[in-house]
């Protein structure tokens, strides 16, 4: 019961991911009452040239204006070291870290059958094709704990076995800072069973 | 971490309303990887167009593409009543009972002392401007029943007492499919002070 436009725009906004009808409401109005009109043009612009800009980096799969990316393309990385994640967001998780200082590989999702979701469905062909030039040496699986992160894991592992490279596990356990009393049982089986020699 | 538009991007929607980081970058992400070039480029002209073509009814403030807007301007509606509404959202709640035939007046707000909104802050005097064709039969308040709500209420119907209009309060009590049990007590008070005969 707004005026046409109105309406659109808060469908727009219900479409997004978590946003219920109330929430694309108070925003629509958000935008409408409150927003200076430059802020509100700004906004849109930035929604079309961003996709318009953004691509897929031909090499890691990751999210980026130019292709190769940024990080493919330092020269300050070492190369011999990728680092398989599911999404862009969990790259950004490790880069901020500043620990890390290898690549990165995108698999834009995880193996997922109940989904229908198999190894042509996500970036997997694409790892493999950067391992041709014989520069890797080591290749860190970092998809989520999760049943699907897993046995994506468990997947690349054993398509990585004819490959001379190490292949490894981020490691799961107890959260720094947390407390064991309040960690899942199955975090703390792994804990346990990833426990680590002190002296 | 992002790439620099991609930042932007997620930027833009953590200010708005109910968006914090995670969100916004949910909400990117989607936009960059889910949404059809077509689709964002659509949202993006959406906002653009809104912000540009919705303005304030001249008459009832509520917002509308065009002036007069459609409740003001229909020969199907009552135009001896007005009530009174403190946002857009709230015309909307009321025309989607399809009961109530009359105009309506959008206060854009309510007073509200502690955060330094008066009399002039709010569309108060666009409603008393109204009143000057002598067709105004009754004025409804239906302002929110909070502190703000209430205190806007009182003011406008002292200002109205010189007039010769009927001001009357939409009635506050159990909201119908509730349960007395578990109403606030505030509401159990009024809903016994406006106790109605009933034989």
């Amino acid at each position: 019961m707004y005026s046409a436009v109105i309406d659109e725009l808060i469908e727009k906004f219900e479409r997004l991911p978590g946003i219920g009808r109330k929430s694309a409401e108070r925003i629509a109005f958000y935008i409408l009452e409150r927003m200076s009109e430059d802020d509100a043009v700004n906004m849109a612009n930035t929604i079309a040239r961003a996709k318009k800009t953004v691509r897929l980096c031909e090499c890691c799969q990751n999210l980026t204006e130019a292709s190769p990316c940024s990080i493919c393309s330092s020269a300050k990385r070492d190369k011999s070291v990728i680092c398989v994640v599911e999404s862009p967001e969990d790259v950004s998780a490790i880069e901020n870290t500043n620990e890390y200082k290898g690549l990165y590989h995108v698999l834009h999702g995880a193996l997922s059958p109940m989904d229908g979701v198999g190894p042509d469905d996500i970036k997997i062909n694409e790892l493999l094709l950067r391992l041709a030039d014989g520069n890797v040496e080591e290749i860190i699986l970092a998809t989520n704990p999760t049943v699907n992160g897993t046995a994506t894991a468990v997947y690349i592992s054993k398509l990585l076995a004819p490959f001379n490279v190490k292949v490894t596990r981020i490691a799961h356990g107890i959260p720094i800072g947390s407390d064991i009393e309040y960690a899942d049982k199955i975090t703390i089986i792994k804990a346990m069973e990833s426990r680590q020699i002190m002296n």
